[in-house]
């Protein structure tokens, strides 16, 4: 790496930490489209925008790829207790329910091993109701234990005979707000009619099982209709040296509907079409090509990465795709940086750790994966980068109605900016590379 | 004040603090019985739920009277902004606000003043929207500052010819909850749809108008609805030597619906039917009688508290209204004591002062008011006493969907029965008074 790219890489650093145009972004996307679900109105009124605004951040060439989907609509859900117990509960439908409305007594498991286990008699025309605490933790570790109550949960419960599942949200807020995301059936199953519960809800609906049998009413009318077409939108500072190699950064301009999306991932396309932006006012072009993606429908299955990789991953274009990362966990302070390099094409990202080491970033060897929509590039063999955000907050408000600007630290932002900014700088400035080779399909 | 009697609330307030029955009596009522809406099916339930717990606890007469009331009902409830920003709203309509279905443009207003300054010509068919933040405080004094915006916003707005009212919710949480609460339509206006929205959803809006006109649809199926008796729950301990002079100490049944009504007011109810229960098991009865209320809607404009005074609040009962307080602000601690006792009459005060100090309570001899539910008697002359809670926290749930049973601190809840307990046995006990004497009517 020159001293020339590393003094620019400072220069960046230092410009970005004081630079409010990512704030900027993430205020004017939250605020003037607000909830963006994956082929919604809004879902065309975001693309409108992303177009808009990488064309007046200085990019040299902006444009969009279609992605093609299933649209699933959430048009009303509600829930109640029924009986002596009489009560209103607190759920929202998950992405992939169908309609349905549906009263049976709940049996309560706490785990999907127990529900695994169940036999389908105990279960057969009833509600299961699985109710698995998700731990809090910095690197969002919680997720991924809590994950399968959402993604095979319904398939489980459907196969057993259940009339529908009901779960604790997937979350950390102790407030009264449910937090949806997609499922999927399987195929073999007739799909039933699927939500969450906030917190204080599965709470209350465990104290009453501890009381005899508990009657709920789910009322969902949700579910897929038709098909939509979105886009991915592409913006590139196009390399002075070698244009045809790609270092990718992003987010995805797709949202849940509950909230509007701040932290996920308005806040990612924020801080990447910022980086970018930052980049095109240094004095030249990087030696590489800088690509910005806001990736469409990240939330129903990574629908425009797959749709980027797709129509990207060649193995010649793989190895281009010199190295991708997303900002895809909120708006919390970066921590760390990794990338997947192997032990003998380190050289790069050494750099890039001193450079982002003022910024309180540790050169963490160990840890970190691909950003969402960057694993199906890497699924392929491309190297991927990762910036690794304080998620400590991130689940008291990912895919519930809490996602709001005002849960975005400005500051924060900044620091993630500069971050993926001195990033994408060097990564495009240096000669060496991370590793990117195209895999055999596995 | 006798050492016997001092020594009784000294073992007392230390079975109190270790004591579980009030925690137990709030988890009961919000879990059983769920939201308490006046007029309610629930509202049946709770009473019920009342006396059967008072005649549990130890009491020595238990007996319902009768309050009636129009009943207000609310069925659906949404709004969204309309147009090239299009997005939901979350809303609750207030208690009161008629039914209605309104397209039109938001005018803003940043305060009553503003308001009730506005042209009608500029707000004639529009919708009033009035953002007032509330400041956070121990002593809660931000609700009456913010409290017109509530109770006489919707008037004024439909006196101009306002096609309805949108405001900030009165209330401190960043969470996506609206608060609601009772509004009144002067008799000289027609009413029009009223709601309040949650702070993060006041601000979009606000952000929304920075960039221009804003139009809302607000759609509100609530309203009067025919006329409901409900029941004050009454329970004596008899007083020993003196039956006929009573303390009173209570709390409110009723909640709104949004929440489980948990610090507003099953904690009040639960912390009084334990102090009462906990004085039941002393050796003797008190010298006076305790009596504890739990009033019925309270929520809509001190109901039960009215039908009780005007039920026991004739002049010479007045006089034997020795002193009344209720616990009505929550279930943070209690940090401070006071009567109403004239300067002549503080005998009973100072000892009662001195026996809550060990629970970290101070003596704040110019501070302190009546409990709503205590100031119908209080207004016909009846002494009150304060024991002033900790509220820094109490509008982050009040009136909103997040006054649930986990925002509630037991232990907390045991100093709060303990300070009860020992301010109800020691002015039973007592021989002096806090100067309870019949005023005329204003």
């Amino acid at each position: 790496m020159s001293r020339a790219s590393i003094e620019l890489a400072t220069q960046l650093r230092e410009r970005a930490v004081a630079d409010g145009t990512a704030y900027a972004l993430i205020e004017s996307l939250t605020t003037e489209v607000g909830p963006r679900l994956p082929g919604s109105e809004a879902d065309a009124r975001a693309v409108a925008w992303a177009k808009a605004r990488f064309e007046a951040l200085g990019y040299d060439k902006v444009w969009t790829e279609p992605v093609t989907f299933p649209k699933w609509e959430r048009r009303s859900e509600r829930a109640a207790v029924v009986g002596a117990h009489a009560q209103p509960l607190v759920i929202t439908a998950l992405g992939g329910s169908p309609a349905g409305d549906v009263t049976a007594e709940l049996v309560r498991f706490d785990s999907i091993a127990a529900l695994e286990a169940a036999d389908p008699a105990a279960l057969r025309g009833k509600l299961a109701f699985v109710d698995v605490p998700m731990a809090r933790s910095r690197d969002g570790s919680g997720y991924g234990a809590a994950g399968p109550v959402r993604s095979r949960g319904p398939s489980i419960a459907a196969r057993k005979g259940a009339a529908g599942y009901l779960m604790r949200s997937i979350g950390t807020s102790p407030h009264r707000v449910a937090n949806t995301g997609i499922t999927r059936f399987d195929a073999d199953v007739t799909p039933i009619p699927s939500a969450a519960l906030s917190l204080p809800d599965a709470d209350q609906l465990t104290r009453l099982l501890q009381r005899g049998p508990v009657q709920v009413h789910l009322a969902l009318d949700v579910g897929w209709n038709g098909e939509y077409t979105s886009q991915n939108v592409i913006a590139e500072l196009t390399g002075r040296e070698a244009p045809e190699e790609i270092v990718l950064i992003g987010g995805h301009l797709d949202s849940w509907d509950l909230g509007t999306g701040a932290v996920d991932d308005a806040s990612g396309v924020g801080i990447s079409m910022a980086a970018g932006h930052l980049i095109a006012q240094l004095p030249q072009r990087p030696r590489r090509t800088v690509r910005v993606v806001a990736f469409a429908n990240e939330e129903q299955g990574l629908l425009g990465a797959r749709a980027y990789a797709d129509a990207h991953g060649g193995a010649d274009v793989i190895a281009r795709h010199i190295i991708g990362a997303e900002s895809d966990f909120g708006a919390g302070r970066i921590y760390g940086f990794n990338t997947s390099a192997p032990a003998d094409q380190r050289a790069t990202s050494d750099a890039i750790a001193e450079a982002l080491r003022p910024l309180g970033i540790d050169y963490l060897q160990d840890q970190g994966s691909p950003g969402p929509d960057i694993s199906p590039l890497a699924a392929k063999g491309g190297a991927w980068g990762w910036l690794g955000q304080d998620g400590s907050d991130y689940f008291d408000l990912h895919h519930n109605a809490d996602d709001t600007l005002d849960k975005v630290d400005p500051d924060a932002v900044a620091q993630n900016t500069a971050a993926y900014a001195v990033f994408a700088w060097l990564a495009a400035e240096s000669e060496g590379g991370f590793g990117s080779a195209p895999k055999a399909a596995p």
